[in-house]
């Protein structure tokens, strides 16, 4: 199969949105953007051996791994207090994939565009010798002016966090559901209340580290009520472990409890600590024995 | 060096554009649209030993991938009549690469952003097995409503093409400038006669039936008028060399005249032949002797 029957196959089944006035098919998308939104832009990117894998211990489906790079860059516009609009992909596939693993990729990637109601935009398609990549582009919309960014955590803040964390990479890693919906539901019962927002995805002790840098502060996390997933064998996981696609988050601490008792989505919210002043983002963990130690700068990273 | 510290490096780098409030450093980037203009949306890769190669006969320098990947995007903005506003880029190293590479690519990137005044809003790194690839998305404005695409070429429109064709894998390929200046020249001087657009990508003849197949119409181009590249060693070049990087338009045929009379910029424009009432986007080509025959559809095409 070409790669021109692959793509008017999948221009055919490319969903639509409202923004989009001219989809795939022309040497660029256009979009009307709503004069009352400001634009959210990420891009990510997953890469056989790096982000997923066929083989092995936990191999993915070439359906997750659709679902997964499109999942990623979602995370990242619900970490912004967004919602995703439209998206352009670019695959590389390795020369002599089938075009099941095509298709099946393309499937996952319509079907977290159709869950959470974002059109497809626009792609690219290359074969190379190397292994499977997809990067993928979104534009996400949030009200003017209230994009949440990492800069913005206060001492005395409320530390929340999403769902549970560790042990992603048995399924999780591609399986898992951005925090979308519960973004937009925090916004809602607590309009201007989220002073910082990152989403978990190089552990959260790192990830709290990048968030207490950016907003030149520290914090302090009780152990026992960080929320551990089933699959975290232990609490060293929630800390290190990569890819909980969890939302991390700085709320002003008048408006935190009030959240937590309106909290009405089956996701868990939990308050897992507080953010404090701090001098070179230095956290703290208080342990179950109420013994307080440094929180080390450790997890995840890709090295060049 | 790490991932962190290479982002840090990069980041300190990155251009900025007005319209960009919350660059590279947050989970995603905010940007404030004007409201006068649309939005153009596009991505596009560049992998190793499919786009460029860094051995063989003619081959790239790192710097040469950089701004070959950040300028194939501005040749799609360039075709939608648009002008770049900010990008992203998503950069997938083999594992064991120098940071030397990883620095002169970043840098041809950011030479193209300097050139064309656009901005860098965020990035992606991964290292893998894999060759390098490097994927760029693209935001560009143009006003709004007005934005060039494939598909309005009407018969009569006359045929005209930026530049010079054929033999662009010797050098042009990773050394061209986007059409960006020269668009906007045309918009200022033929402000509503621009009916479709496209940027040679495939080669003149497929590219050319690209267009006439979303237009529904034929073509008629004229031999001995099409303007041969120094390196392109005979027409069949012109017509199946992929990466020119030129923009064919279907101009109003009143207007087109006085265009090229206007015409006032160093790259050439010319005009190459007709569009036609065509059945199945079928092209014709007048050859040096005046005879007529068909212009096959033929071109550069990666094979899934």
């Amino acid at each position: 199969m070409g790669e021109l029957d692959l793509i008017k196959k999948f221009r055919a089944g490319a969903p639509t949105h409202p923004a989009i006035t001219v989809g795939p098919g022309s040497d660029c998308a256009v979009l009307n953007w709503p004069a009352d939104s400001d634009l959210l832009y990420k891009i990510d990117q997953v890469v056989e051996g790096t982000h997923f894998s066929f083989t092995g211990e936990f191999p993915s489906s070439p359906w997750q791994v659709g679902w997964k790079a499109m999942s990623k860059a979602c995370s990242d516009i619900a970490a912004a207090g967004g919602w995703p609009v439209a998206a352009t992909v670019a695959i590389n596939l390795k020369k002599g994939s089938s075009e099941f693993l095509a298709v099946d990729l393309y499937d996952g990637m319509i079907a977290c565009c159709e869950r959470f109601k974002f059109g497809l935009a626009g792609g690219d398609f290359s074969t190379s010798e190397n292994g499977l990549s997809v990067v993928v582009s979104l534009l996400g919309s949030c009200p003017k002016g209230k994009a949440w960014t990492r800069n913005g955590a206060q001492p005395g803040d409320a530390l929340l966090v999403t769902g549970t964390l560790g042990g992603s990479r048995k399924n999780k890693h591609h399986d898992f559901k951005p925090r979308l919906e519960e973004a937009r539901r925090i916004r809602e019962l607590c309009p201007d209340g989220v002073h910082a927002c990152i989403d978990i995805t190089d552990g959260l002790s790192r990830d709290l580290h990048h968030l207490c840098a950016e907003s030149r502060v520290g914090a302090r996390i009780v152990e026992a009520r960080v929320p551990l997933s089933p699959d975290a064998r232990e609490f060293q996981h929630a800390l290190t472990d990569g890819e909980d696609f969890e939302l991390l988050m700085a709320v002003d601490n008048e408006l935190a409890g009030d959240l937590l008792k309106k909290w009405d989505m089956p996701t868990p919210l939990t308050c897992i600590g507080d953010i404090a002043e701090g001098q070179g983002s230095l956290s703290w963990i208080v342990d179950p024995a109420g013994d307080t130690r440094l929180l080390p700068n450790i997890g995840y990273e890709h090295r060049v």
